[in-house]
Parts: structure tokens; sequence; C-alpha cells
């Protein structure tokens, strides 16, 4: 007997977590797509380890996949000593490519895992870039769900890197634990990130290609913006690297360690991820009711108040009370 | 006896068709707010005619106040002769300045409203700024009510002026018959236009301050892009003008003439406005279930599903499917 569709996600859950990257690949497809088959597969994840997740972002041409690529490396040396568990092994982890602006993830994305290729070999390191073919409520949902998904599958460390600065970009990195922003000494780099409104949402800042002239202005204009910014009892701090030449990215990864144990130190840890959860939550509930609402904009009974507001009979607030009761 | 709440729509609406002003201002005001006594101004408006609503947007800084300001004038005139009706004589019109990025309204606007102060003593003319203060949806809601409302008090013609180039305030210029984009001949300023979304709502481009430098490649750089865009029955025409000088003015209002001949003669303006409210009733409705969605986020139940996710008990699909059952 062949296996029924509702075993399928089971059955590739089952290869993913034995090591079976062709599996995790096809899961995170169903993923992207979204639909029954997405749901499925979020349901076969349920009661899954978290992840933990670092976002990283910032303004286009800052070298963030080599950040990233450099970053892997570090990583898979383990947790600090001084982490919240003392010295941990990092034995797998995975890259997230993220590009809000193209559904279908061009060329950019497909050069940026081509650049990660030191890595190509390692079969801990698993990299793939992630669109939002169809699913219903983009990135903001299949983002989340990927997580879970990397985390049943039983990697304790996942990288989010997405590309460019909109608003979806910041939304994505931002539903990291630790949100590391990426800046370049270029002037302006600083303002526009705070534009961005990177600096909300910024845990770590990275002045990357620190061997350029304006190193010293750039951290300068980006300490005196953050000190403008509320108070909290982690103070963001900004670190100097060349990523290229892989200076300063253990200084990096040390950071993201400091930063994951103030987290779970101070109790934040659970508390933004049971507000981002609700966020979640809130997200799909809204994706559900919008697509109801479609359906009846598609109806015809919709067309029929149409034309009643347009005769003069309704107002429009009254042929929304019409379509609700 | 005093009038009871319900009667009150009614009273204004009557006084501000018999020209009182402030009976207007407050009326505005309501729709500002939104919520059930919107609703009521909504309702008291059910049948009013459509005003020709010409939208102006385009660049900070290209002289949108000004034109807007010249442009009364040369409308006071009425629409030319060769007009869907011949020549029309518009008794009154009424200019709405619409800041989206500011809930309250600065000093921009303030300024603008000084600005075209050389109809502030006209009584045929009435200049008001609207902002979104508490509406529920915002100005993608508030702007369609105050057209209907300035429709029902008499209004031939209004005048939205947007103040920026975001997504909002594309969103709310393009809710027009004729949407004016304004340009100035500054480098840049034709791929800003395009990267904004302008092109493709424009029904007619101004180079405003086309005494300065540049106007002819500004024009070439325009009119290419313009080519690029879907041909339509339409052709958007590229005008000059001076506005400081009130130069050129003429000429764009016998074009506005044109383009709204041209939408009733083809039947397009039936569409569009047709289109427009579908559009407006989806809001609405998207309005209402965001609400319902937010009333169940803040309840108790969303709470203890939120710690089921958590717990491990539950996916976040199926904790919905439960607040949706």
């Amino acid at each position: 007997v062949s296996p029924s569709a509702s075993d399928e996600p089971a059955r590739l859950l089952d290869a993913a977590r034995a090591g079976e990257r062709r599996a995790l690949a096809r899961l995170l497809s169903v993923l992207e797509r979204g639909g029954a088959e997405a749901r499925a597969v979020a349901a076969a994840c349920t009661g899954a380890p978290a992840p933990y997740v670092v976002g990283i972002t910032g303004a286009p041409g800052a070298g963030k996949s080599t950040l990233t690529d450099r970053l892997i490396g570090h990583a898979r040396g383990g947790w600090p000593a001084e982490g919240p568990e003392g010295a941990q092994a990092i034995d797998q982890l995975a890259v997230l490519a993220v590009d809000p602006s193209s559904p279908l993830s061009g060329g950019a994305i497909l050069g940026d895992r081509v650049r990660m290729a030191s890595h190509a070999t390692d079969p801990s390191v698993y990299i793939r870039s992630l669109a939002a073919r169809g699913h219903l409520g983009g990135l903001s949902l299949a983002v989340p769900d990927a997580l879970r998904l990397l985390g049943a599958v039983g990697m304790p460390l996942v990288l989010v890197e997405t590309v460019g600065v909109g608003q979806m970009e910041v939304e994505v990195a931002s539903a990291a634990d630790t949100t590391v922003v990426v800046l370049t000494p270029g002037w302006g780099d600083a303002m526009q990130a705070a534009k961005a409104g990177l600096l909300e949402v910024a845990d770590l800042f990275v002045l990357n290609k620190a061997d350029r002239l304006g190193v010293a202005e750039a951290r300068r204009d980006l300490e005196a913006m953050v000190a403008l910014s509320a108070p909290g009892s982690w103070h963001p701090p900004v670190l100097e690297a060349v990523a290229l030449e892989d200076r300063g990215v253990d200084q990096l990864f040390e950071a993201v360690g400091r930063h994951r144990r103030h987290l779970v130190e101070s109790g934040e840890l659970a508390v933004r991820r049971r507000s981002r959860l609700a966020a979640q939550l809130r997200r799909i509930l809204l994706a559900a009711v919008t697509q109801q609402v479609d359906a009846q904009v598609a109806g015809e009974r919709f067309e029929h108040l149409v034309d009643a507001v347009l005769a003069g009979s309704l107002d429009p607030y009254g042929a929304v009370d019409q379509l609700l009761s």
C-alpha cells in the first residue's frame, strides 16, 4: 500500500532528522508554497525545540553574505564557555537567505549561496534561500514556519540573512533572538539605517569593511543615535570587522554569545519568544480572515451591494454591515 | 426637547448644504475620528452626487501647493466648452490637503494652507487639511468618506493634494478621477517618481518650475518611461508650468478637462468609480475583521493558545483553527 498524503510530512521529517538533506529541502519547499500541505508540515513539527536564531540585516553591499559565511566558521566552534550552559558544541547549523523583494528569489541570492561556498562541502552546514512562493501571509509566515522545521530536524542554530532594507526585511530580521545590523563606514549609512527602523531592532551593530576611511565617524554617529534610543537592560555594542579577511568575526560571534546569555539570564528570551509567537498567531488569524474577505469580495452578493451604493440606496458602511451579518 | 444624537449629522449636513462652513468643518472632523459618529455621517450622505476629484501628488518641494492654489483660480472659470456637457460653471470647489505621514497634520500642511491664502476670502472655495485621527483604516477610508460628504454638500469639484510620495500618498492620490503628478526638472526626479509607482497612476504629468535648466531632459526621460508603460486609450501628456508665475496652469486645467471628457465619453469614469468603490468596501470589510481579530488577540483564550503552542501541545495553525471555530 502507498503511504497516504498525511503520512508524507511525518515520513519526510523522519528522513530529514536522519540527515537526508533532500527531504529537508522538500519540506522547506512545501512551507514556501503554503496551504494545506504546509499546515501538515507545521503540525508534524509540534513540540519541537526552537533553534537559536540570529538575524543578519543591513544595507545592500554591506557585505552581509561574506560576514555570514565567516560567522558559520566561528559558530562551528560552539557557544563560548561563558555561555548560559558553559561551552556548548554546535554540531550543525542552517543559514536561511531571505529576499522579500523577490517572490521567486532571483540571481542575487543564488550568488550569495555561491559566495558561501566555503561551507558547501561541510555536511553539518545547511544553506538555503527562502522565498514566499504563494504562502498566504508571505515571508512573515513562511520564515517562522521554516525556523520551527529547522528546530524539528535538530538544528540548534539558524542564521537568517535578509537582502535589502525594506519594512519586510526589518520584520524578518527582527524575528530573531539576536539581530545583527551590518553597516559600512560609508557616509550616511547610519542615517539610512535609522530611517529604515534598524536602530530599534538591532541587538548588535557591525561596521564591516572597517579598513576603509570613516570608521571613527560612523561609530560616533551610530553610538550617538543608539544613545538617543530608549535605554534598556542591553546596550547594543558597535563592533568592527573586515569580513573578507575574517577579521573581527570571532569577536562578533562572542558578542552574539554574550547577548544570548543576557537574554537567557534576564528571562527576556522567553518573553521575546512569547510575544513573537503571539504576533505570528495574529498574522495567521489575519491571513485567514483576509482570505474570507476576498472570497466574499469575489461573490455575486458583493457585486449587488456595490451596485446598491452606486445607485444611492446604501452607504458603504451599511453595505459592509449587510455582508458581515 | 433636545435633538437626539442620530439627528445631529443630518442637521449639520443641512447647515453645511446651506453654506455654513463651520458645520462642514465639524462633519469633516467627525469623519477624521471615525467610529459610530462617522458612520452616521456617511449614512446621511447616502445617494449624494459624487464630486469630480482631481488628485495632485509628486515629490516634496515640487510646488504642489502653489500649483493647487493657481489651479483653484482657473477652475473657478468653469469646465472648458469642449467638456462633456459643454461649458459648465464650477460655482464652488474644495481642496483637501492630505498628509498620510502625520496622524495629526503638523506645520507643513498649515503652511500650505497659508500659501493658498489667495483664495482665503473667496466664500466659494473651501480649503481644509485632512488627517486620520484614529479612523480605523486610516486615510484610505477617511478620504473617500470626506469626498462623499463634499459631494453631499454640493461641491462639483474637489482637489486632493497629498504631501510626500509614500505608498499611502500614491494610494490616496490615485483614488481620484484625474491624477496629476507634479515633478521638477531636477535630475533623477522622473526616476524617483517611477520608483514610487507614480508612473502607473498618472493621468497627467506637470513639469513645474519649467524655467529651470533641464526641462528638455526631464521631459525626454519622462516620455521614455511613459512609453514603456502599458499602452491604454489615454496617453498621459507631459505639461510644463511655472506655478509661481501662473504660467501653464490654464493649460493644465484644460488638460484636466480633456481627461474628464475622455473618461466620460469612453465610459471609463463609471468603470473607475465602480472599482474604487469595490476597493473601498473591501477595505472597510478588512478593517472590520481586523478589529475582530484584535479583540480576540486581547482575550484570555488567545493567551491560553499561545501557552499551548509554547508548551508544545499545539502548532500555530492548529491554535488559530481553534480560535476561528
